[in-house]
């Protein structure tokens, strides 16, 4: 357990200033649903939402550290639980539960109790490729490379596609154990 | 008057789900981005965004008649004072003075107290026509026109470009009395 004990993913979420989510989720969709219109490609949509995402990401990760009191995980498990616990309710308002991990906690998967972003969505025949959800997969991608561990993040399930649950699967690729990531605001 | 009061925007954004702020505000800047990229013309995605805005307006409408007991408004005056009273606090967690009538009622500004759109937000010399916000001016003119009154929405300052305050001129162009719009789910 680190030093002081994160505050809890709701008690967050209660103080952050927060707008309604169905105008967030219509908002989301407009993205997708313009990128559809410009890229014409699926595969380049899946691209550019992760591309967004890991943008988002690594600017949410300053917020995520200056409200989670979450300094330092001591390793990748914990990180994977407080990205499901605290990150998922601080941003999203739901939680995620981790599971699936391999034999040395390098690879989780996160799977999601309630995904607000696809409130109303239904995928026409012409998207069946489409990772509607894709930002989340590059916004997990971005924050986490701001702490310096570099991860792959794919959609091992999407309920858009058919199957029974929203599953994300991060797979930590490495991690650089001391380097704080110093940026610019921009 | 309406028969019953509308239900303040205050205890209907208290009451409907929501997502953290600022995660919305870096995700509608990645929009503004992704389109000046593939746009290139900066009036281009004046349009696109007042387009997506619109889209969204004839949704969110919806959404908004279910939560705020506002069923009919007496005139455009009530309806100007809900979009700024119930409106704004309802989506975006703000609220807004309706100001500077015209004579004979149809037309007035919104002020914008608070705008998360723009947290963080700085244009670059080469954006100086952009109207960052101006999806906000085609929600409004969706969702008015959905309960048929058609607006024209339009910037009259704005903060990002120098401007002392964000206030949109809604002016009346013509109302149809009677009719409700049905429309499909889609």
């Amino acid at each position: 357990m680190p030093p002081a004990a994160p505050r809890s993913g709701d008690a967050i979420f209660a103080s952050v200033e927060r707008v309604n989510a169905e105008l967030f989720t219509l908002t989301y969709g407009a993205i997708v649903r313009q990128l559809l219109t410009d890229l014409e490609e699926v595969e380049e949509v899946n691209k550019q939402l992760d591309q967004m995402g890991y943008n988002i990401g690594i600017r949410l990760i300053d917020e995520f550290l200056a409200k989670s009191n979450v300094s330092r995980c001591v390793d990748f498990k914990e990180t994977a639980e407080v990205i499901a616990k605290v990150g998922f309710k601080m941003f999203l308002g739901v939680t995620a539960s981790v599971t699936n991990w391999d034999a040395d906690g390098t690879c989780c998967s996160i799977v999601l109790d309630d995904n607000p972003l696809v409130d109303f969505v239904e995928l026409p025949d012409t998207c069946q490729g489409l990772y509607y959800c894709n930002i989340l997969s590059g916004v997990i991608r971005g924050a986490l490379e701001m702490v310096s561990m570099k991860t792959e993040v794919t959609w091992i399930r999407d309920m858009l596609r058919g199957d029974d649950a929203y599953e994300l699967q991060v797979k930590l690729l490495n991690q650089v154990p001391e380097e704080y990531p110093y940026k610019d605001d921009e």
